[in-house]
């Protein structure tokens, strides 16, 4: 038994599971928190308590709450008639962030995925455009990554509302702020080059 | 209110101010948690819970133990004649993986240093010398990182073990200069132990 306990072995061995971690930065982690235990560390356990206990998927959006609906579904302040699709609650997090879009979103949870045999189904897709169709939305804003599932996933989805008046759109491409061209990737700068505008 | 809830975001600044970690590496931990609380989450809070009740330092040597004695102190497996002083307990930690050495330890707990006004009682060096000259001790290993105040630290102790009949050495080189020993990997520890020398 090289670390101290079997305890701190097991948790050692479960932070070193957690992504972007590994054993040496588990480890220190570990460590850390022992050094600094009467505060951080039982405040963590309770909060990782209370998160595990009360977090959920939002019932309207797939966001994550501790309520039935999350803050930005019933926050009345919001416009109602656009939803931004995204992929992940990280991408809603970072949309959030950017604090540019007022509207509703919908967490699809994933992409369709041939490979994986992930279908609209078990995205909620149909669940999806129900919702379109039911709440009057005007715009859908397909926020998905630039991958191709993330691309395939767009087009399924903007092909389901073709016959709708629903307005469907979708990030811009291009450089981002503050990027140098050197580093980025042959794709992102060729697309860049053809949505150019005049300036 | 962009994170979920206020336990999501409380829980995500404390996981930020882990070392190594910040705010985009701690929501990555947060949500991957979410994702799977009915195991992984309960399982780190209560481990958290655990350890932050139950751990504490070894009466004899420093180690970090459940118990009033550690693990390696109280093995009668280990050899009684030699001690091996460490910095910290990472440094423990990776000397044990390295499998290489038998005997008991010292943990310091820091390293002498002028700046930072850290002395001989600072570290409990009277009480490591008493420690040696009380338990029959033939050889000390100073194994401290090649650093300005690991060195100073471990001539410090090697001075005040000079009359004595107790054999001081210290790890071989292979300890990069500057490098710290918790960084190393397994191997170059094993080596530079087994060619340790007089110093
Ligand atoms: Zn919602
Ligand atoms: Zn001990």
């Amino acid at each position: 038994m090289t670390e101290g306990s079997d305890d701190i072995q097991a948790l050692i061995a479960l932070m070193a599971r957690l992504p972007g971690l590994g054993p040496r930065s588990a480890r220190r982690i570990v460590l850390s928190l022992i050094r600094k235990r009467a505060g951080q560390m039982t405040q963590l356990a309770q909060l990782l308590d209370s998160v595990a206990t009360s977090s959920r998927e939002c019932l309207t959006c797939g966001n994550i709450t501790d309520r039935d609906e999350c803050a930005i579904c019933t926050d009345p302040a919001r416009a109602n008639g656009e939803i931004c699709v995204v992929q992940d609650v990280a991408d809603l997090w970072a949309l959030e962030r950017g604090n540019a879009f007022r509207g509703r979103y919908h967490v699809l949870g994933g992409t369709l995925s041939a490979l994986d045999e992930i279908g609209p189904d078990d995205l909620g897709i149909p669940a999806l455009i129900d919702r379109i169709h039911r709440d009057g939305i005007s715009e859908v804003i397909l926020a998905l990554n630039a991958t191709v599932d993330g691309q395939t996933t767009a087009h399924y989805i903007a092909d389901a509302l073709a016959d709708s008046k629903v307005s469907v759109t979708g990030l811009a491409q291009g450089v981002p702020i503050g990027g140098e061209l050197d580093y980025l990737d042959d794709g992102t700068i060729s697309a860049a080059l053809r949505a150019r505008r005049r300036i």
